[in-house]
């Protein structure tokens, strides 16, 4: 359960600060500093157009030790080709040297406009400042700055135990669509100050993602900068938690919590949503095909206009799970919107219950189950609306 | 060219009626007869919930002859189980008895509300009606019955020669999106009175859907429904065209004009669609690489609402690209909105380029070229752009 009351994790400190890379003079760098090296691990975007700071951090990362992480939002530094890459790593270097660690230790990361070179003047001068300014109990500053569409701040936190010592999750991301001019849909930094083995920390971050921020749609699209971060300070001064553990399902458990939770953030903020729809496949004939199906349904724009107009349209989602690649029999398929079943062995059941379906529609946030009898594969998928206001923010953000 | 003059085709004949499967009382039932039982052949949908009347029809096509084509619009009758399999059979039954023909010879097709029982008593009172008013030159009325959320009529037609013979190909399709209540997106017939060896008849329409109506996209949906069929009547009374000879070459390139062309036309009238987009990409590691990168692009819904802002936003672009799975290198894309280069070699070639080419984005029908510099893979796709008529089309139609 979110713990609204954390605003820290035990071994980071942070600062947020305006440096003039957003025209609204809103909050737009950060810094997370933990006091001494972390553990951590990082999932990157899949898309071959790498924007710059990825292009720099994920080597980084994968050498298993992060202190600082430097992020940005307002310029996304994509597309930047080797201007871009220096820029990125005389942003390491100025934080780096603002805090008096090894340059290799700090992650960069950013988030806004593509195709245009950072400002790094507005770096030089802002980033020795932050680094002047860290704060416990300051992450709910962070979550701020990297926010670009998003209509809210996003920020999730959870505590547990283990050998009696308490321990806490906090995590922070930013997404509400890959928008221009704020390209970049999506960036979450988990910080835990549990201690984990070392190979427990990757393995533990790439299933929550997984089943979290793999399984979110709001348009289909990939962007060049995603990226999701955790580190652990280990202060919490519990024994290691290994893999395999019970202590390891517990943290696991919890930290998949933290993870769908903002991922569930980011949809409900999704450009111009105003429904939050769970897709569950079961019966598939494995759960690669069931989320096949699920991601099918979830991302078509005729299920989600549907959604959107509030329309219990059963024969756009038996349609979006037959063109899926999914092994389907339609006339096995069941499908409920809540409790309510409107598809029977892949026939409607009738205008009575489609009317009570529709009032699950008109909920803000509402499941639809559908059944494919095949086998026992199962999956989810959130997804948004595609509402009028989603054209309005990505055609006419100029005006 | 479209020989628009021409409004039927030797060896066919022609009917069409409003039966009262529209509430709006269009018409909404046609016959397409031929003289003789004519070569033909067909495509259908790859979904996999397929109408009753594609699951009839499909195995008689592939027998390789048909005389004549029942098709309703109002109605899909699709998730309609065994009972639709039925409605389907009786529907071609009646044509059979009224034409006095083989029920074998008769391809059924519908398009409308998904998971509603087709009103027979309507088919059994029409149907023999349109048999008796036959007519050469009505191939228009076809094409206006056909029509569900079309906002005109789609028809082309062009003529030929072979051994000193004039022949003709004339098609009419319909298709706007997969809206329900209409669900069916695109249905199409070709017929022309050339006589066709056998084997051609398939290759040459197989060919000819590969380029055009497999090269489309309005929203990505694919339908319950869709069928293109080719019907050669051989009235033209020329020695049999065979595939690889130069007459085979000669109506190939008509037969690929003819669908190239009424593919365009359905995406020009795409549900709420201002702009036909053709995105072009060439210098791909193989043609189904380059085909990958257009489809993306022109499936994205941000490049889509972009193309609607009138946005020259190649971010969103070159995004696309890079989670296409094509091969690519950022740092070589080359990117133009008509003649005017807005990216070399991955960086964005300034604003008063950009300026020019939203100059382009304001003209009605532009191309998008996207070169890759991987190898020689080229391929195209149509798109139409996202705009809010799309999302009041899908989301409002009931109001």
């Amino acid at each position: 359960m979110n713990r609204v009351d954390l605003h820290g994790v035990a071994g980071f400190r942070f600062a947020a600060g305006a440096a003039g890379l957003k025209k609204s003079g809103r909050l737009d760098l950060a810094l997370i500093v933990a006091d001494k090296p972390a553990l951590c691990a990082g999932v990157f975007t899949t898309n071959k157009v790498v924007a710059a700071p990825v292009q720099i951090c994920a080597p980084r990362i994968r050498q298993g030790r992060c202190q600082a992480i430097l992020v940005n939002s307002g310029n996304a530094n994509a597309c930047t080709g080797e201007q871009g890459r220096q820029d990125a790593l005389r942003c390491g270097a100025i934080a780096a040297a603002a805090l008096g660690i090894d340059e290799e230790l700090v992650a960069v990361s950013s988030t806004g406009v593509i195709g245009a070179p950072l400002p790094m003047a507005k770096f030089e001068e802002a980033v020795p400042k932050l680094a002047a300014q860290l704060r416990e109990d300051h992450a709910d500053e962070v979550a701020a700055a990297i926010m670009t569409t998003d209509s809210f701040a996003k920020r999730y936190a959870v505590t547990g135990e283990v050998d009696g010592r308490p321990y806490r999750i906090l995590g922070v991301a930013k997404g509400a669509g890959m928008i221009h001019p704020n390209m970049a849909t999506m960036l979450a930094f988990i910080l835990t100050d549990a201690e984990l083995e070392g190979g427990f920390v990757d393995t533990a971050l790439r299933q929550s993602v997984d089943g979290s921020f793999n399984c979110i749609t709001v348009d289909r699209d990939t962007s060049t900068n995603d990226m999701v971060l955790l580190l652990a300070s280990g202060a919490a001064g519990n024994a290691p938690i290994a893999a395999g553990s019970k202590a390891a399902g517990e943290f696991q458990s919890l930290l998949d919590e933290v993870l769908l939770e903002l991922a569930k953030m980011i949809v409900r903020d999704g450009e111009g949503a105003t429904k939050l729809v769970r897709i569950e496949v079961t019966g598939a004939a494995s759960d690669a095909e069931a989320r096949q199906a699920a991601c099918s349904v979830a991302t078509s724009s005729l299920v989600k206009t549907a959604f959107f107009g509030q329309d219990a349209n059963w024969g756009r989602i038996i349609a979006a799970v037959g063109y899926s690649g999914a092994q389907v029999d339609p006339e096995k398929v069941d499908i409920r919107f809540g409790e309510v079943p409107v598809v029977k062995d892949g026939l409607g059941t009738g205008k009575e219950l489609e009317a009570k379906a529709t009032e699950v529609l008109k909920t803000p946030e509402f499941t639809v189950f559908i059944d494919l009898k095949q086998g026992s594969g199962r999956a989810y998928y959130y997804t948004s609306d595609l509402t009028y206001d989603y054209v309005k923010i990505n055609a006419d953000y100029r005006s």
